[in-house]
């Protein structure tokens, strides 16, 4: 397996583009993408787990009942939720992508992000249509990955590239995260192609699989979206054998989209709203994998483990306690943490207390920006990881205005 | 009932102390704090449910398992948490305190607060008892509430009087909070003091009954401390009938109770660190108890709604989806928000989506420094109040170099 270029269009038959249409204010920024298939595709979704959904995610969930899709459409800078006409505007975005591109209106993902509760009019969107199908392009990844970014400071793709029977195959994504990140069955928005000839049940289980250990363990605020949506489309023209069992194939296909998604985890969470730091919390030794999860994301989402983060400050007690109050059935009298970065590691806490550790190398350790919090909890044989950011200034300066 | 001065002295034959013996460097702080009955008294306590606990909670836990009590002694500075010795050290303090009071040492509730996993010496609590007990006073409340506090900037205390049999009752407390306040089963440290004579099971009682409506309805970060304990001590003084039963006297004591932890929850909320607002989420016609608190405790927590506060931004969207993903069953498109101030109240949600609003009018009930969110279910008559705070740059910088 290895990374290529080309995001979402490096799968064969896979166009994109992405425009400023005028839903945002703001004309420099992207606010509509696109994403195509040549040929009618499998498809598979996992959504928010939020009461509250956003329109788009029920039009989507209906649209991929019989498992195919071929159009991706996507907004942001308004997430079409807690709107009295939201479905309608949902069902109008896809009716007229696929009136442009002659599909059938039943094939389109659609998506939107942004604010929560103000009224989308449709006109931006159907006037941008035309322009947005005329850009389409074999190199359209960026600039759709563009479009779907909200506070976003980095734009997020890859593409992997594997063999599936002596056949080529390719999976490419982009995505967006950065504020309302505590993915429970997915996160924000995440769109995936590949070429991979695959039954679409079969897609589906991969994808609800992969997303427990990779989007469900990030967390950059504790704030579960009503639009998170990861969706995938798998258009078959690698021309491997149609993978309809789980043999080596599927194996080898999960094993490329948990590579990739694991990617994109690490780059939501280092971009997360004001972060300075990306953190991963490693568990292991856990009696069972739950138990192993939850107290990674119990130590990625402490407000006061990220804080002192962002300070630098080898503050375990902070980790300590917050896998106290994990919910898992811990022994902490076996407890050990870690810090490392690619400034070194350093032991700091060993059978639930403290060990003497030099807090100059802690520091030189802590000031990188990409940070591992290693817990051991000598319990078993299970293991996790967690992806956060840090807490700062910045994450407040943000969010406390964040409409205007 | 009304409230009348004196904190933890109000009560007949209380007195209390504070002083800095040194466990802070800091000579300017109170760094120890002693309360003491004249008489034993019946005690009752709830304590963190963190399965990481601070060794303090663990010895004053076995301390009260008669009942009894006569002394609370607290330090500031060091949790004794996560400490090879802590069980020790804290038995020392019970000693030390016992043995210049000429008590029994199994009558001490004993207390700590600050970093955890540096390990707390004895040395200076040993030399500053003799002036903290020399010190005792009938006016010693507010300086003992000092000795308990970390990054307060308020000192909390309270006390009320009622009437029990035609008798004049009293209860007083001091309490520290600020920040890792995420009670469940209590909150930082609470200290109650009391004059009436009840049983120590009705006690326990009614302490674990209120704690569920106040305390626990607090989050100023979401973090549950290992260190959580309110303590209670009601000696008798007061001389109505003892409260053997949950008679009338019992239900006055609760109310009382109920008023004077109520008063302290806001006041810890509105102290949280960083904060510069106090948040109450009033959450009514929900379909149980559970609901209510589930759905009002999800929305305080939200950090995106807590900095959408202090930027007084009417975002109620973050309302909603906190609602949403609070893991309780909620009809959501029945849902009302409004916000209200001492500057008026707003409806800005009907039936879970947005209404028309001033947004200059939302502004300026915002811009007060006591917001009431109130969350309407319409679904059946439970309700339910939790407290909390705004999340502000100065949460960051408190927790971002809290050791140093």
């Amino acid at each position: 397996m290895k990374k290529i270029e080309g995001g979402v269009c490096a799968p064969q038959g896979f166009k994109a583009s992405g425009i400023h249409c005028g839903v945002r204010p703001n004309k420099t920024k992207k606010d509509l993408a696109l994403i195509v298939s040549a040929v009618p595709a499998s498809a598979a979704a996992v959504y928010t787990t939020n009461l509250v959904k956003g329109a788009p995610l029920i039009v989507t969930k209906e649209n991929l009942k019989d498992g195919k899709a071929q159009v991706v459409i996507c907004n942001s800078g308004n997430a079409n939720t807690c709107n009295a006409n939201g479905i309608e505007i949902a069902e109008q975005m896809c009716e007229l992508i696929a009136n442009e591109l002659n599909i059938n209106k039943r094939d389109v993902i659609v998506g939107s992000t942004g604010v929560i509760g103000q009224p989308l009019s449709i006109d931006p969107i159907k006037n941008g249509i035309p322009e947005l199908v005329a850009n389409l392009s074999d190199n359209g990844s960026q600039i759709a990955a563009a479009g779907i970014m909200t506070t976003d400071t980095k734009l997020k793709e890859i593409a992997l590239e594997f063999e599936i029977d002596g056949e080529t195959c390719r999976i490419g994504a982009i995505a967006k995260g950065s504020g309302m990140i505590h993915p429970n069955m997915a996160t924000m928005l995440v769109f995936i192609t590949s070429d991979v000839n695959i039954d679409s049940a079969l897609l589906q289980k991969a994808l609800s699989n992969v997303v427990k250990d990779t989007f469900n363990m990030i967390s950059v605020d504790g704030d579960t979206s009503t639009n998170d949506t990861v969706a995938i489309m798998a258009n078959g023209l690698a021309n491997n054998k149609k993978i309809v069992t789980e043999n080596e194939g599927y194996n080898t296909f999960v094993q490329a989209l948990y590579t990739l998604m694991t990617d994109l985890s690490r780059k939501i969470a280092k971009d997360g709203e004001g972060a300075t730091k990306l953190l991963e919390c490693k568990v292991d030794g856990a009696e069972t994998k739950d138990i192993a999860r939850t107290v990674a994301k119990s130590v990625i989402c402490s407000s006061l483990t990220k804080a002192a983060m962002f300070g630098a400050d080898a503050n375990w007690g902070r980790v300590l306690c917050a896998i106290g109050y994990s919910g898992a059935n811990v022994d902490v009298t076996k407890v050990d943490v870690s810090f490392k970065s690619a400034a070194g590691s350093i032991e700091v806490c060993k059978n639930g207390a403290g060990v003497d550790f030099s807090e100059e190398k802690a520091k030189e350790i802590l000031l990188e920006d990409e940070i591992e919090i290693l817990v051991s909890l000598n319990s078993g044989n299970e293991s996790a990881t967690a992806y956060g950011c840090d807490l700062t200034y910045d994450y407040v300066k943000i969010n406390g205005d964040y409409r205007t």
